[in-house]
């Protein structure tokens, strides 16, 4: 069977479909603006448990990775849509309001507009498609697909904090010092949406595109999109400060590199002197390569070639 | 606790969302065209049942409901997403592929691109959020709000058909002369979306929706949007040909009234000579009445108040 990267190549080629594939999809809309859009499906004990994240703190992880998705395009979110289906007893006790409290509460930081959604039932998990729409203004749209061999490699922020996180919860040890900042990563994400209006207008970006499957694999989609490779450096690479009492510098270099949903921005550029601003750090963490598919990585003089890891849901 | 409407009325009033409550969100964008926005989710075993719906007319009918959307606010389709949770077994059978089948043919129809969506997986149900976006002339979306007393209420084609197809498939019959066309109402709707943009441009329509949660529960949308009463006479209403033959002369009325489904378009204009196109027939059922939230029913010369009826999650 196809992986679901394979599934969604072979939909786009079956039928033609040449707008999917990036963060977003990019729409003419005017003659100013381009609209973008976005979706993001989530599934209790799948994506994420109730064990671990209260409904508020779901409503808000729900709409920040869909403001991931418009930040990577260098985009101002504007509107959403939530379509819920839950199970009767979500229905009665009280957890949709917190839900949309949660959600209310990131929209609002960022001007982010309920227009419509729809309700449904389950037999037994809670489902919520995310929808988010916004504006980037017309042809500059940060696609995966413009990254050129020479180009730097840039991350904001730090790698690998959510994956940590997500190991605090499933081992059930999150009482130790250091670990809130860690479970805060993995529950309560904040999308870079600031950070990538600021990239957007003010550099040279040739390819952007969020940390959500985990650095391997979304360096992996825009050196597949850009038709490039790349090469990253260990003694670069931003890991989470908090990773390495808790897993060793081993395991936390693995976090960095495997772990999924930090939902930091992953971006080249022409320029390799771009430095952090008030709105994010922001680190060269190497550079894009003609080595077509490859992505080599180079730890203390060593040169290996990078597998992409990350979750799958098939 | 709340119904479906209750909580989604709660949820306008807390958080002051204004372009809630009609069939699609209106959206401004460019100096010509409004954007409008829908979202539709599906669920296996309480919206739909593979017993009884293939993939492909799953992924026919994911669409269509959506359309349906768009055709009630007089719009044009013009793209899609779609995010799906599926279990294991259906990503491993091949179910995906005659879904996006059946969608894309649809969706060829109409002259609508896939864009977008998501993919996770579920425990047991097959979750479907359909998404379309589509443009009207600016300001010019009909909402549910125009109804004014005295406009004349249409509906276009038939109703009850849906709901006759869904019982025959509970009973298991659906192998007698005639059960075809009423079994194609309930797994393969025609969105209307053809004559609502004949209408949108021709006619001065007031208010709009479309025939999904039954005639009774629709127009009362309408009359609670308009701050309106209605009167509808039973002699004029058209119930679907097929219907009596299974069901007799009484069910059949009950039908056409709370049988949601249709995906027919519910209307009303201040002309009260609407006919007929080459793209749907157009019936003119009462008119619009100044009694706030009432709604008259009149069959066989006598009078009574109509309840809303109709299907509802919780």
């Amino acid at each position: 069977m196809p992986d679901e990267f394979q599934f969604i190549a072979g939909l786009k080629r079956k039928f033609d479909l040449n707008r999917i594939g990036d963060d977003c999809a990019v729409l003419p809309f005017s003659a100013d603006s381009d609209l973008i859009v976005t979706a993001d499906m989530l599934v209790e004990n799948v994506d994420f448990r109730f064990e671990w994240a209260s409904p508020e703190s779901l409503g808000h992880k729900a709409l920040a990775v869909s403001l991931s998705d418009i930040a990577a395009m260098g985009g101002e979110p504007l509107w959403a849509l939530i379509s819920i289906a839950v199970p009767k007893e979500r229905w009665d006790d009280g957890s949709l309001d917190l839900f949309y409290d949660g959600w209310h509460r990131l929209a609002l930081s960022f001007g982010v507009e309920l227009v419509g959604g729809d309700v449904s039932r389950t037999e037994g998990q809670f489902v919520v498609d995310s929808v988010v729409g916004g504006q980037v203004p017309r042809g500059k749209a940060i696609l995966r697909s413009g990254a050129r061999p020479g180009d730097s490699i840039y991350v904001t922020g730090s790698l690998g904090g959510a994956a940590g996180g997500l190991r605090l919860l499933e081992e059930g040890d999150n009482s130790r010092p250091g670990s809130t900042a860690l479970l805060r990563r993995q529950l309560n994400p904040q999308p870079q949406v600031n950070i990538a209006k600021y990239l957007q207008s003010e550099h040279d970006i040739t390819s952007m595109i969020d940390v959500s499957d985990g650095l391997s694999s979304d360096l992996r989609h825009i050196c597949t999109a850009s038709n490039v490779g790349a090469k990253i450096e260990a003694e670069l690479l931003p890991v989470d400060v908090g990773l390495a009492e808790y897993f060793g510098i081993e395991e936390s270099m693995q976090m960095a590199l495997n772990g999924g949903e930090d939902f930091e921005l992953l971006f080249t550029s022409r320029k390799n002197n771009i430095s952090s601003v008030e709105s994010g750090t922001i680190t060269r963490i190497g550079e894009v390569t003609s080595n077509v598919g490859i992505i080599e990585f180079i730890r203390q003089g060593k040169n290996c070639i990078l597998d992409p890891g990350g979750y799958r849901h098939f």
